[in-house]
């Protein structure tokens, strides 16, 4: 596919939104922070994104889209079982510690949105569900490789995880915990390790 | 301890105040909204905190005092060991699903302030370091009681407890998960199973 030259720019003027979300938050996203941050005219950007919340809701996607490039996809070019799992956990591990300066858009993004409904909320609810979706699909790969128990509850297994990388968000970000990575690695290991057949 | 006519209603003011951040966070709790929501003119709040950042901090410790009434206190009247441990778990949960209409106000802090230097930031920094070390500490009563293995890493621990508090939160509020507080609780029976002597 031919990416035209307007949409290189509004990919590249996106990706600076969503450095600025993942730093101060979607709420303080705003066309002009935007236009100092980027150095183009405040006309120019309204004339590509109309309105905040339409800006909002396209640096969500745009996120969406580089999680899916980052972590979805070379975690699906790994073999099934134990290996992809594995690759899921470091992949995530790379967008959580070096793809986004303020750390992950869509951990923020549930903070704020979670008790105001709107288009925004919807979008991090359809991610969310995919996310959790995606896990407990990757799971079910080391189940049926034999790698995991057969009885194991992919769900359950989904929500701990994501527990743990929330716990290392927190940890880092906040606390700048030096032992944040190693706390998180040990917990995972004891849950593939409670996982495993 | 008498408390005075004063203090009484600064307390029932804040308390509104922790409300308020519970649904809609911090960064959103102004003077005027408060003014709003409790009837009162704004220039009598003025008088009562002077600045938005003073009304905040006030907020935040107003909830740090009741967390300890609600969760810390209850806790350290039960017996040393497995059952404070429980006890812990069991007041924590009471005040992420009823405590607060929106939601664990330390939570919804922490992601506002993590890239926000400040005296807000400092107070939150303190806040989560002081219940990580409480955790742990209790966790310890455990192990010291021969309840939890001798080689537990109580830190360990405590940031896992942590991670799935953080996806309770998550999960409940963003989701309206049906089965998040089964997910928390099957989780964490698993955490305390591993720790088990």
């Amino acid at each position: 596919m031919r990416v035209s030259k307007g949409q290189a720019t509004k990919a590249a003027i996106l990706d600076e939104a969503v450095g600025i979300a993942s730093r101060v938050g979607f709420n303080a996203l705003t066309i002009g922070q935007l236009a100092e941050q980027t150095g183009m005219s405040k006309s120019g950007l309204f004339a590509h994104f109309r309105s905040k919340e339409a800006l909002q809701l396209e640096t969500l996607e745009r996120g969406r889209e580089r999680f899916t490039d980052l972590v979805i996809r070379p975690t699906l070019s790994r073999p099934r079982g134990i290996e992809r799992v594995r690759a899921l956990l470091d992949n995530w591990l790379v967008w959580e510690t070096e793809a986004l300066q303020g750390g992950c858009i869509f951990v923020t993004g549930s903070i704020e949105y979670d008790d105001q409904p709107g288009p925004m909320r919807d979008a991090l609810v359809r991610n969310q569900r995919d996310w959790a979706e995606f896990i407990a699909t990757v799971a079910g790969t080391a189940v049926s490789e034999g790698d995991f128990r057969a009885d194991l509850d992919t769900e359950q297994f989904a929500f701990t995880l994501q527990g743990l990388m929330y716990a290392y968000h927190h940890t880092a970000r906040l606390l700048h915990d030096p032992k944040a990575l190693d706390h998180t690695r040990a917990a995972v290991d004891q849950l593939i390790a409670a996982a495993s057949a």
